[in-house]
């Protein structure tokens, strides 16, 4: 597929500066071959993607460069994504219920959707309209599923879950697994039963093994718009806010409460009944002891505002030398004195 | 289902104070509505429990309050725990073999079981009575797996691997994968065979997306009554003990032998070979990176006593001061001394 | 099967001291049973592997110890696998496709292949020789795989990924999941489709549970003879070099590039964009954030030069008793000035 540049002007609303050429795709500088269309974030990075290889270069809007033929937009970056979306290659979703899908009784389905080899479908499912379910994947009794989500192999979908709608569910994650409650008894440990459920929102991307267990009574949610990467683990009765990101290897401890918009970076791990404020942001590998207010940065294992840690960590590398001068004071001070004290 | 409290009473050796309501569930205070049962675990709690929208509440022994119907338990939450069995929905196991499993020969079943669709089972095994596997599991050659044992979706269980009775294991767990093992040679990683197994004991719970490697030689060993939370990875020829509980995304190297009654929190790393003595208790997110004694309560990467670790927390928040408090010695020395050091 | 130690020096390149027992299995000393080999790594542990029941022991060339026949080699630990190799079990891999298994069109496998029950197959599937795909695997569109491979039950390949000959993929890893990149617009995360690859060489062992994510353009690639545990992540457009060991639960952010023969330790976390150099061993449970020269040896959150690291620690150690010293020159001072100042 051939593009001209006029073409994907309309498509990210920017505007072609130099010839209109036509490209075959688009990639990231450093991938980039004749035919294609790079793209520059700034200024800095646009003598690079002028330099390379492709054939056209999107940059922010003013640019001024000669050598390439530009298409300026306002947000290089976005305007990527959605030129990406243009030239990207899709699984074909097969129609229908393939043969050796097993679906089980009272299943409703009325729009079109493609239920693919090995599926298992619970009884009294309902699907949307575009559902795609890939191979392998079992979803149980009583689920609900939004239309246009996507769910890839091999993902485990327990009984009594809602899923909305546009989401997206990557490969061998759990949904609804039992939260993980005991009570110590004299000499075991009894499992508390956890007859709740799990609320995945619309717009919400969940990465490959992500656990995300039910609640006990109640629901465990993720709202609208949320993003979570691979391995991530959470925990039964949480609550994540809207439009928040988390990051690979997140753990997320029992009825947590996060607000909208918050990232949590990286393997950080959160206590559990604590609360994370709206817009707050924690540094990857932190550990999240205590209720943090909306805006928070913090980052640490305990999690504290991240300019303390930062000021902690540079006195750290200090520490060192701290100690020398403590003992030179002290030699100074018995010279003094005339008496070695310790 | 409705119950009334002396019903339930009964459950839980409880005694009804109040009027004998008949309640249609049992929820967390939060969740609470008209015509439920919630619970308070001690009396600072009751208050609230009272003033929510259920119609009873699960008490401790000896609470007097007025104002809703009292179920008067020695352990309200353990009673909690048993009442929300009694009202659980449960996922029905259809009885037999699902015609789109495939079971290998030799299959020994005597008892009633439930293997679900698109199962797969090897060689050689052995289930006991009222064995329930869920769609999508994979079983391998020569495997042995107890009455009453619960196998979620989408798991794997490899040849040769050995699980006790009413063992529950959630979906995408993976036991008996190879151990990590190579020896360097000149040049590469020769892979080291692992041929030993896995022995899961009786009453053992593993969580979403879990794995557990074979031994290299001998067996790694969950012993009876421990539970396992999500995404926790335990190495090979490791040895947990009886009614431990590790939580998730913990991560147990090779060799390891932990004691019974161990509780290792979220994210905690353990070094190979290491040795946890019994009833000891690891902070979430530490490392553990030498033996520990029974009783032993540790936090922190490197793990130390606790309360060292929590007084080296105290000193380094204080660190920034103690730098100040240095510079000013210094600088009274020099005004002593008339002269400048550094 | 019985093996005669003259037999197994062959396999080795031994040479057999005192008489030629026959053995029906090699196993750790601490698995020991009369009628097996075991071994020992250096002369210390040697004495433990004589009084132990085996029936002979692998010992480094020039050992002289009475008490059992010996196997005298070069790399006892090289020996021990090799001889493992000899007794290990094996599955047996049915040849062709099973009936279950959904093959779709254009299906390319010249030479023999065992496709397993319930496996999945899209279009335009290459197989090499001898490839084994156990049951539950999901194989998408235009993947190919080199001969020798052995992929594990219920991993999920997505399309277009490339896997290179000798190859082992653990139960339940998924390898081209879209990678986690958003371009954050006025009110939402607009997803960047993720159009790149994944790309496999020879040799590398993939462990149970690992999160491979495809590259957003290009191709994320791991290089021959890399060796990783379970529940690692790959982040988008990575790069291992070869012959690399990554260990169980490691992060490794998106666009990281890493050398040869690097080896990162349990939990370790990799910010994205960094690089580590060739030859580079990062600490259990580091995080790296900042990129490392070749033969670099880092552990810490931030990671630092490992003596640093070990440095510092043994500093914290000594905070309490560092305050203490702090407090105690003030009130000297204050003595001599006789004044009190804070």
């Amino acid at each position: 597929m051939m593009k001209r540049l006029s073409e994907l002007a309309e498509v990210v609303n920017g505007v072609v500066a130099g010839s209109d050429v036509a490209v075959g795709g688009v990639t990231a500088v450093e991938n980039a071959e004749e035919g294609h269309l790079t793209w520059a974030e700034n200024p800095g990075i646009l003598d690079r993607a002028i330099s390379s290889a492709a054939s056209a270069v999107i940059a922010p809007a003013g640019s001024q460069v000669d050598g390439k033929p530009l298409l300026l937009v306002e947000n290089p970056r976005l305007a990527f994504a959605k030129i990406l979306k243009v030239f990207a290659w899709k699984d074909e979703a097969p129609a229908g219920i393939h043969p050796t899908a097993v679906v089980g009784d009272n299943f409703n389905a009325p729009g079109d959707v493609s239920i693919q080899a090995n599926v298992y479908i619970g009884k009294n499912v309902t699907l949307g309209d575009k559902v795609v379910i890939y191979p392998g994947v079992h979803i149980g009794d009583n689920v609900k599923i939004g239309s246009y989500t996507i769910i890839y192999p091999n993902v485990t979908i327990y009984s009594q879950i809602s899923i909305g709608k546009k989401v997206i569910i990557h490969a061998g994650a759990v949904i609804g697994s039992d939260g993980f409650g005991y009570v110590k008894s004299s000499n075991y440990h009894y499992k508390v039963p956890q007859i709740g459920t799990v609320i995945i929102e619309d717009y919400v991307e969940i990465g490959a093994n992500v656990t995300i267990d039910r609640a006990t009574t109640g629901a465990t949610i993720i709202k609208d718009g949320t993003k979570i990467d691979n391995l991530v683990h959470i925990g039964h009765n949480v609550n994540v806010g809207e439009k928040s990101i988390v990051v690979a290897q997140v753990g997320i401890s029992g009825s947590v409460k996060i607000g909208n918009r918050v990232i949590l970076a990286g393997q950080v791990g959160v206590k559990d009944h604590t609360s994370i404020g709206a817009d707050t942001i924690v540094g990857a590998h932190s550990g999240v002891i205590s209720d943090l207010e909306e805006g928070s940065f913090v980052s640490g294992y305990p999690a504290r505002p991240h300019h303390e840690q930062m000021r902690i960590q540079a006195y750290l590398r200090k520490l060192p030398e701290m100690a020398k001068a403590l003992r030179k004071l002290q030699t100074r001070l018995d010279e003094i004195t005339g008496k070695k004290e310790k």
